[in-house]
């Protein structure tokens, strides 16, 4: 758009010039007294509007899976297995290895650590809580509410540096070759939060295989976008439980997956795929907590797909919507931060997210810009664990919720506050 | 029916021909080849059925609750402010008093207790798993799923012997104020499970307003029957939340109620009422497991209902289907085992079952002639902390599910079993 030169390369006086056009543009920019948000991955009414034949699901009469449960009941710990089935076709989970539950992956992910701590696991010595520590590696930037799990439960976080095809391996195996009190690491494997990596099987069979020093070190496998392509080509969800069990490892993986950005985000199913002896575990102690999940909801999804086919249909739909959306931002990016390289930003396949990397020491300062025009960016350091990142300059964007227009009025306004915030920085000017 | 006489006063030769009948009667109930379930308090099919609007429920582009949130989407711990509404004033119960959940209270149980455990409670000095004991009274007979959540987290259970009016408060103001260890109770204040005993307000208050040594000591209030009686009269939800405030508790009582066994038992409503600062305490550590509970499922309630009346008139129905089952097993009872004076039992007012105390030592013996008969009861001792009924008495029956027909069958087969364990055991018989 403008004549842009990087802003590395600027003298003294130009990046005085700089700087004053940039406060200009914001002076401009808060004069339009925006309220918009950036800060979840929340689809928009348009994506749930896909779903609207849920809201009358079942239907009058309709109570009864294939094999004549009555949903409407207590029981069935495991969820329908007509349900399973069609997700576990999805996510390339054998059917038995795979259960529903409620509305919250998140939950299943909880509840793993909570019996980890409270009972070990089926390979531990004792459980974690008797550990005298308990640690957890965490490909940063990655997904905050995975953080604040193990936050919450004084689990130390270690973070590992994320890569295009995945986490640090390298890295990875070292530690946990050698450290028996690293019990996990946090993974999305496909269309990462929020870089969009998608793992390779290079390094998801590597994940799979390497030694590890403590016996029922786990793999928390958040398989949230496994079926949430960008592009004409879906990532393969890679068989993570059968690569594990073949090195001897079978119930290293944890796999959880959800309808949240399928069907309703606060309405949908939730799944849990593992070896036998860790669903029986997770069972064991589920049985304590509930009498069964909600098998009605999930007779509503089973009615509303039909079959795998009918998620792949539906998730086609959700592309038509959010592709254009990601295309935008990125245009946008490009046309205002590309020149002055001043940022750098992923360009995700799939999933939810962008990553923007703006100048080293400037991302809180942005994002504290972006909230005085009336912007809200996800808070700074939220994808790093502890809300800590080192660089400070990573900022996720979530361009789902917004509309098109809010879209691109944000999207320029975040630009602005990138490049008044760059020049500051170049300047060491007080942030006024 | 039969010209009965005290089992207890006959001599050996009458005691031999008792015998002798009951064992005839047994073989004769043996070749009737029945498969009846008396297990658990599930709801029936046409108890069920007086939901069936919910099977498509909200409907057609009905998504947003009266203050406009769609609830399809993220968010919203607390739950739908015009549903707590409505079980606020059933519960007594301020609505910023109370939240709503999934579809099982007993997860919002077994979370305060992992959340006291891992963290603390606000009161408590240190998280529970970092004291040497843990101790909780427990009513006895009361709920095994109670029990089953203490047990599980190596919970030491105290037994407290259970009267028509509530616990026993002398024995347990006794141990509560003189053991630090002893950080909750078990209550099943309305229509307790099993005996159906309805807490009076003297012994309300007298858990509401105790000394306790342990600051940290909570009441776990389950009013799972808060609205389902089986007479014309409900028993009122006493104000345990003011109760203990008024006594300088705030934060002892948590209270528990949903609608699993008002509308769908598997599909329904969870709801937790305490303190502001236990919900405060709470909802920071649900907040990191969940994004929030399924309003849609609470705006389908919502819907179904309309307002507490509707809740009141619906519970109706359900008296009308359930009462006549409860009266047809009193009275099976009175005619078969009345006069021979070898049962106790119950005659609740509401709730969901009916406690049958047999001859001391035959409940297990009872439970097993019956198992060969094909009615399936309760496991012996199920009803007490550890699974040990220490008289080996106690029986639960629960006559909601089957039909009235299956109910005659096998409350008659259930006589039959009594009666013969009874004759077994006075004559000091080898069980065959």
């Amino acid at each position: 758009m403008t004549n842009q030169t990087q802003i590395g390369l600027m003298s003294h006086e130009e990046l005085l010039s700089e700087h004053e056009r940039q406060t200009a543009s914001y002076a401009q920019l808060k004069t339009e007294k925006l309220t918009l948000d950036l800060t979840r991955g929340k689809p928009s009414p348009e994506q749930l509007d896909l779903s609207a034949a849920l809201l009358a699901l079942p239907g009058d009469g309709d109570f009864r899976d294939g094999n004549g449960t009555d949903t409407r009941n207590y029981g069935g710990l495991t969820g329908l297995p007509e349900l399973r089935a069609i997700f576990g076709e999805l996510l390339g989970i054998p059917v038995e290895n795979l259960l529903a539950g409620n509305n919250a992956s998140l939950e299943i992910m909880h509840d793993n650590v909570v019996f980890a701590l409270l009972h070990g696991t089926p390979d531990s010595p004792r459980p974690w809580s008797q550990e005298e520590k308990v640690k957890f590696l965490c490909p940063a930037p990655g997904y905050d509410r995975h953080f604040g799990i193990t936050e919450t439960y004084g689990i130390e976080m270690i973070p590992v540096p994320m890569r295009p095809d995945g986490p640090d391996v390298g890295v990875i195996a070292e530690l946990v070759a050698n450290d028996p009190q690293i019990k996990g690491l946090w993974a999305v494997p496909n269309y990462s939060n929020p870089t969009g990596a998608v793992y390779s099987e290079e390094v998801t069979r590597a994940l799979a295989s390497m030694p590890a020093a403590a016996p029922d070190f786990r793999l928390f496998w958040d398989n949230a976008y496994a079926v949430h392509p960008l592009v004409g080509e879906t990532a393969p969800s890679l068989d993570i439980l059968g690569m594990a069990a073949e090195a001897g490892h079978p119930n290293r993986p944890l796999v959880f997956a959800s309808t949240s950005k399928i069907t309703f985000a606060g309405a949908g199913v939730s799944f849990f795929g593992s070896s036998t002896a860790n669903l029986a575990w997770y069972q064991k102690f589920l049985g304590k907590k509930s009498i069964g999940p909600d098998k009605l909801n999930q007779l509503r999804h089973l009615r509303f797909f039909g079959d795998a086919d009918g998620v792949r249909a539906h998730m086609e739909k959700h592309r038509e919507i959010l592709a254009p959306k990601f295309a935008l931002v990125l245009k946008i990016l490009e046309d205002r931060l590309g020149a002055s390289k001043v940022a750098s930003w992923t360009e995700p396949k799939g999933g939810y997210f962008i990553s923007l990397d703006v100048v080293e020491g400037t991302a809180k300062r942005v994002i504290a810009l972006a909230k005085d025009a009336g912007i809200a960016l996800t808070a700074a350091g939220s994808a790093f664990p502890y809300g800590i990142d080192p660089e400070d300059k990573n900022i996720r964007l979530a361009p789902s919720f917004p509309s098109m227009e809010d879209l691109d009025k944000s999207m320029n306004g975040v630009a602005t506050c990138v490049l008044l915030a760059a020049t500051e920085s170049r300047l060491d000017l007080p942030k006024s």
